[in-house]
């Protein structure tokens, strides 16, 4: 997906931006940033015309207000609220990838159907479902994960978006019925390694 | 990736083709099939046809001989052979995934730089990196699976590719640089929740 692709590299434009704040620079060409994250000085000036980042050939680009601006596109301006439903393995070493606090991304709650899952000490509350509603709505949640079984996915997701949220990260393997408005993200691991099967064994026929 | 669409149809098409085979079925129509993974019958054809599974309009495919020759594209007639770097929390959710078994995905080993995680009882050896190489070489394994902290994930992927594996699915957030005839697929969890956020905060131009 194309977006997956910008917000990657307006991901790395923004680290590099910070990189290059804290070493007291004021402003930056296209072709220095580029160079940093290893794109074309054209993509990134592509990319920033894109959201209306406005540049100067001969100054540069003002670091401070790009960054600001990069920030507001991302949403790395406020904090991102997500949920998390499911606490088998992969729920569990999702909510603990330390990445996600360097992202102004912030889980406020992981949800389980097993009571003896819940609110076990892994730094973020893991709740009955009951009480889904209730966090979504307080905490105005609109990004949710799930890690569930697939035999409960659909039944989740359908809850999921009756209280609200609006895009889902699925790791069940199992296609999701949902609105036209709402997107999904699916997380196939089986779908992974079978790709890689496949292009091991038909190398000729991958790129078809 | 066409390919991984081609490799989730050809997975749907094989599941589906079991079951009308414990069924009792012998042959079957695309229509049937297609509507059983809600595909349309010419995408069943057109799917069938590259991979030259020959069907009669009038007969149908043979149920058998279909599944015989899918597995074989998918690579699903011998065990295949996987092995995992970096045993944090991804690396220990992946190995533990329960869906690889029933897709004749073996993980023969996994790795970890630090010595308390080798051979812990997750019923796969978890060994120290100095193995590697006896490893892949000894099951002739061609796909590897790095959860690996980006810091180490390169040198780690430049090890694995100097022993022969020639896919690589990478959870660590880095751009792994390797030749052209390698493979790389890269779940990065943190580009995917920022796709997500950068949807919901600009609806409008995710699809631009």
């Amino acid at each position: 997906m194309e977006a997956k692709a910008i917000v990657k590299r307006l991901t790395k434009y923004r680290a590099s931006l910070v990189t290059f704040s804290e070493l007291g620079f004021k402003t930056i060409y296209s072709t220095n940033l580029g160079e940093s994250i290893g794109e074309s000085p054209e993509q990134v000036r592509k990319d920033f015309s894109r959201f209306s980042l406005k540049g100067n050939k001969k100054a540069g680009y003002e670091i401070e207000p790009l960054l600001e601006s990069i920030n507001q596109v991302l949403g790395k301006n406020i904090i991102q609220k997500i949920i998390v439903v499911g606490m088998g393995n992969i729920g569990k070493a999702f909510i603990q990838y330390k990445w996600f606090t360097t992202q102004n991304i912030s889980i406020v709650a992981a949800f389980d159907i097993d009571p003896s899952k819940h609110n076990k000490k892994l730094g973020i509350p893991v709740l009955p479902l009951s009480e889904l509603k209730e966090i979504i709505h307080g905490y105005n949640v609109q990004i949710a994960v799930i890690s569930a079984p697939d035999s409960t996915a659909q039944e989740i997701c359908d809850r999921l978006i009756a209280y609200g949220i609006r895009a889902i990260l699925n790791f069940a393997p199992v296609v999701l019925k949902v609105p036209d408005e709402i997107i999904v993200h699916n997380l196939d691991l089986v779908n992974e390694i079978n790709s890689m099967i496949y292009y091991v064994n038909n190398h000729k026929l991958y790129n078809l």
